[in-house]
């Protein structure tokens, strides 16, 4: 792709480092953005510094915040003794728009993945041991995503929180609901028959 | 969608301005961002920034440029009199990429679309119009898209300047290079047959 303004070129460069972003996407957001106001493009880089500069993580779950702790760790008529570990933010993000849980996150920034070079120390795993052992943890539920490494971490807290007597689960993997069974692949579809639930209980909203 | 951060609600906010990302991309691009250092952030800010206010357009061509005569209309070895009207930046890069035209450009900023309120006025065209009547063009090359909108715009064109006593044509329509005649449109095959060039001049590159 040849430009003509340098300008042009190291904007369209920097966009298309983003992932999912090529060469050709990035030009037409760039494009977009000469055509609309200035000011559009003032809002955009601003947000974006300002975010990058100013974000800060929760000191107890590690979720992203504007303050020290967050508002789910600091809104005392949660249940802080039930605690759900997400692999990052979006996953709270999705568990809290369900309404269903009302306990408290930790969030460790990812899973345990060699092929990717992440390890047990790169997560946030330390301080969820330490915050399980200090006896505060009741039960702790497990929702990182059915994958190798997904697993994988899940079986390395499990082994490091052994002895604590606290309740530990992980969420039901199932058919999901409005889904056909004949399209269910056979995993699924075998371990929603093993962990079949009493029928009184389907119906059941909380 | 529910945020943990302002920060982040803005900035996913801003970011999904752009046409054709949504909340969710948003948010995956701006994660992305906090996951990397914060240069990164820094560089993509200030490209876009530098580039919004710095960016300036050819007074010749209304191509985007970074000094006030671009670099096709300042290189006396192109042919200036053949003059080929582009819609926008994006069909002057498709154009020179091909290394087939020596002439020069004119972006006109649009194509005529009463259904998105964009008349002759918005476009560059009193500029081409003069820029023909000065008597320095020889030949105008019609290179909009094949629709309506293009086809309604070239004809603006054509009538303002007809008595110029100019050659004016549009590029050749016709089956792509590599396509099969059985899966082409029908419009597309007839006018392919119609406008039929001389067998020799179909392996000619120049």
């Amino acid at each position: 792709m040849e430009f003509s303004s340098k300008l042009l070129e190291k904007a369209v460069n920097e966009m298309s480092q983003l992932p999912g972003i090529g060469k050709r996407t990035a030009l037409r957001l760039v494009l977009h953005l000469l055509k609309q106001p200035k000011e559009q493009t003032g809002f955009l880089t601003e947000a974006l510094q300002t975010m990058r500069e100013d974000i800060k993580f929760c000191d107890s779950c590690h979720n992203i915040s504007d303050v020290e702790i967050c508002e789910i760790c600091s809104n005392s008529s949660r249940d802080h003794s039930v605690v759900c570990v997400v692999e990052d933010v979006r996953d709270v993000m999705a568990i809290e728009n369900t309404r269903q849980f009302r306990g408290i996150y930790h969030v460790l920034g990812g899973k345990i993945s060699p092929i990717d070079g992440v390890g047990p120390s790169q997560l946030k795993i330390v301080s969820l041991v330490e915050k399980v052992k200090s006896g505060s943890v009741k039960e702790l539920i497990f929702a990182l995503s059915s994958t190798m490494e997904g697993d994988t971490t899940n079986f390395y807290i499990y082994k490091q929180i052994s002895g604590c007597g606290i309740i530990t689960s992980t969420i039901a993997r199932g058919i999901a609901v409005g889904d056909e069974l004949e399209y269910a692949d056979e995993v699924t579809l075998g371990r929603s028959i093993l962990q079949r639930v009493p029928f009184e209980n389907s119906f059941k909203n909380n």
